[in-house]
């Protein structure tokens, strides 16, 4: 590959202030407040992989927020490239735990960042991360060095469970034919230890209502004597969990993936430091399912958590109340070969047959989607591994996520492609937390590595 | 008792709107952004004493809200009433389920009150109740007929659990010396079945904090691998009541003052329809401590209840987070002879030593106050209970109320006096809650019986 990064050093300041102005737009898409803001940034990305160099970009609408789809197809023999990524963003709260505001990016060294990261929700999950692939495609077809031909689909729903996205691929097929999808929303172990995610879990986000009295009361007059709906509920999230941190919806584990010992250990040869880890979050002990280790708890595990919480007066002082309505938002991170809708309806009929006497409840199943599992066998992975090598001077270690792309086992089933997850942020990147940033080093690391997997995958389809 | 119920007649229109003016100003004093309203409402009472006939009315400052004080002294020989009352309310919220806004009194008929009812936080609790008082001696003072001294002490934080109270009483013993405290801050049970509440419980009230990681974590990244907050308060909580819903705080009961079968056999004799009780809750089923009925639950045993519970992300939408605290506001209700400073020192070492692996707990006590028994063979009681009979024609039932009104305790402790309670409101008036009210014809039964209090108590004094 031809000066690529020559190409990097002379527009490095370029490729940092346009993505600052991607993240400058608050495309919070779980909050309707926000929904011009989202529109503003499909029109910016539109723009942005028309500067880059593809033939026809267009705003494909849908029953939610746009799909901007664009496409460079230089010979239809060659191979083509599909690049998934999204333009949406998770709520910035709690904003008064952020340094700088999460809408004003700043650029500032972290011990882990030396070269600097940039600081803004959004800045690793998914637009910094997006805009690396619209960097690399500017490169190649800049510098005529685009081997094959690529497509891109960034959506704007993806923090929101992607409802409509299903839909457009379904109805698209054509359109969207590819050899290979290329997506860049995963992280990688440490910048001296790059890393393949060939797992994801999958997910099913729930919330629940538990009621009970047809008001308020006063805690003095009727405490004791009517069931109380936040102790209700409390007793019902508890009892999701037993001693082992097992979760005790029945038939929850029935379809879990059990890895062979082999696989285990082969896991445990990833660095990690337990010591690390905790420093990292100022807790004193990890916990978890009873039988497996951190990284297997949050990768090959399935796992059950409460994501919000509330109900009765959460104001200032106090006010001796009984909250008439209970509510949280939960979670569950599903492995391979549990299916989601499967797992939502057993939660369901788990969770309401769990009521107490005095109280009844509501299950709201707000999204979810399948877990997924890449080969390493294939061309692809070992196109992506190589170009790693050549960029990072060292092989990368294939690695299970915790996370979830719901949409990766749907573009499996409705194009038959396989994914390739290139991840260039860091766990310590605090995505969906305050503070969300990403390395400077990482962002033009991922902008040159990305020219060598299209390079590679094209030779090795030859 | 000259012409009490013509005056009422004369006065009504204007004894309502007085009553409504004073219910227009949000003297929340758990809320600091109505402080300015809370001063306001004090000299709003302080106008309204000296307007009803006090000698001398003072607002007197305290480390939080002030307390008006204001007294008619005729002889020195007659005994002398102290009047308490509050005029700071609860919060309002959750405004949205108010029918009309909290701070516009409105009056309305309902099934219960087919003369109307005043709709406005503190209507009943305890503006509406503590008027009565000041509209009573107005009448006693017009009309010559005060038989006895008179004391009022006025305080603007009852909600908030009276914490400068205590230290004004024990500095001003000498100018609030009495023969008898009255207080209008409780229920009656129906408006054809008048009673005096015999029995307060006491109150413990903390609010804990559970804090895990550093930061909000992404729950696929890290959930099923570090101890989730909200999760581990839901245990924690869950554990202070077993099955049989009994509290498991260790010593909890050591000090429960165990009625005999007689007692609860008398109690037992108060009219009660569980149906209508669940029915006016929309509830199926009622749920509380094992071996009790519904009255003894709320009045002769204690109780702990969440009061309010936050954590996470409780915006719209989905948000896959894991929390780095969580909260929740608890309360205790006591019974005679549990120490709430006891209770809450009990409640802090256990609720600290549940705390699982990997988070740590803060318990921050609010607030609390003793329970109370008023003996029924005192002139005093004789006094009140002849009162009612003279103004609803039947004698009133001894009651134990659930509630707490912690300063009574207090009363008895530093001046040496018993309290007399009679509330006028009715359990259904929603005090605590949207839409509280205040029937008409029953803060009118109030101003009509309280003069009889002064002239039965002041001549079995002779």
């Amino acid at each position: 590959m031809q000066n690529v990064q020559d190409y990097i050093q002379k527009n490095k300041q370029r490729f940092l202030d346009e993505l600052i102005q991607l993240l400058r737009i608050p495309s919070v898409s779980a909050d309707s407040a926000f929904s011009q803001d989202v529109i503003d940034t499909s029109e910016a990305v539109k723009t942005a992989l028309e500067n880059a160099g593809c033939d026809t970009v267009e705003i494909c609408e849908t029953d939610g927020y746009p799909i901007v789809y664009g496409e460079k197809t230089i010979d239809p023999n060659l191979p083509t490239v599909l690049v998934y990524g999204h333009y949406d963003v998770q709520p910035p709260d709690p904003v008064e735990l952020w340094n700088s505001p999460p809408f004003e990016p700043v650029i500032k060294e972290t011990e882990i960042h030396p070269e600097g990261a940039i600081f803004a929700r959004g800045a690793c999950d998914d637009k910094g991360q997006m805009y690396m692939h619209v960097k690399a495609l500017e490169f190649m077809v800049k510098t005529g060095q685009l081997p094959c031909n690529v497509k891109f689909m960034i959506e704007g729903e993806e923090e929101v469970g992607s409802n409509n996205l299903g839909v457009f691929v379904a109805n698209n097929r054509e359109k969207l034919a590819n050899d290979i999808i290329l997506i860049s929303d995963t992280g990688m172990i440490a910048n001296d230890v790059p890393s393949i995610t060939t797992g994801l879990r999958g997910l099913s986000y729930v919330e629940v209502e538990v009621t009970g009295p047809n008001r308020d009361l006063h805690s003095g007059l009727y405490g004791g004597a009517v069931a109380n709906p936040i102790n209700a509920l409390t007793k019902m999230i508890a009892s999701l969990h037993d001693e082992n941190n097992h979760i005790t919806i029945p038939g929850f584990y029935d379809k879990v993936e059990e890895l062979s010992q082999e696989e285990r250990a082969e896991m445990a040869k990833a660095p990690f430091s337990l010591e690390a880890y905790q420093n990292a979050l100022d807790i004193a002990s990890v916990d978890g399912e009873k039988g497996y280790s951190t990284n297997e708890r949050n990768s090959i595990r399935p796992t059950l958590d409460v994501n919000g919480i509330w109900g009765g007066y959460t104001g200032e002082g106090a006010k001796t109340v009984i909250a008439s309505k209970a509510y949280a938002k939960i979670s569950m991170r599903l492995v391979p070969h549990q299916d989601w809708q499967e797992i939502t309806q057993l939660f369901k009929t788990h969770f309401e047959s769990i009521a107490p006497k005095g109280v009844t409840v509501k299950v709201t199943p707000h999204h979810g989607g399948q877990g997924y599992v890449t080969p390493i066998d294939t061309i692809a992975y070992q196109a992506a591994s190589k170009a790693y090598e050549t960029t990072f001077g060292k092989k990368p270690i294939p690695q299970r996520s915790g996370g979830s792309i719901p949409i990766v086992a749907l573009f499996e089933k409705e194009l038959n492609s396989k994914t390739i997850l290139m991840g260039f942020g860091l766990d310590s990147d605090a995505i969906h937390s305050p503070n969300e940033h990403f390395g400077v080093w990482n962002y033009l690391k991922g902008i040159e590595t990305i020219p060598y997997f299209y390079h590679h995958f094209t030779e090795m389809n030859r």
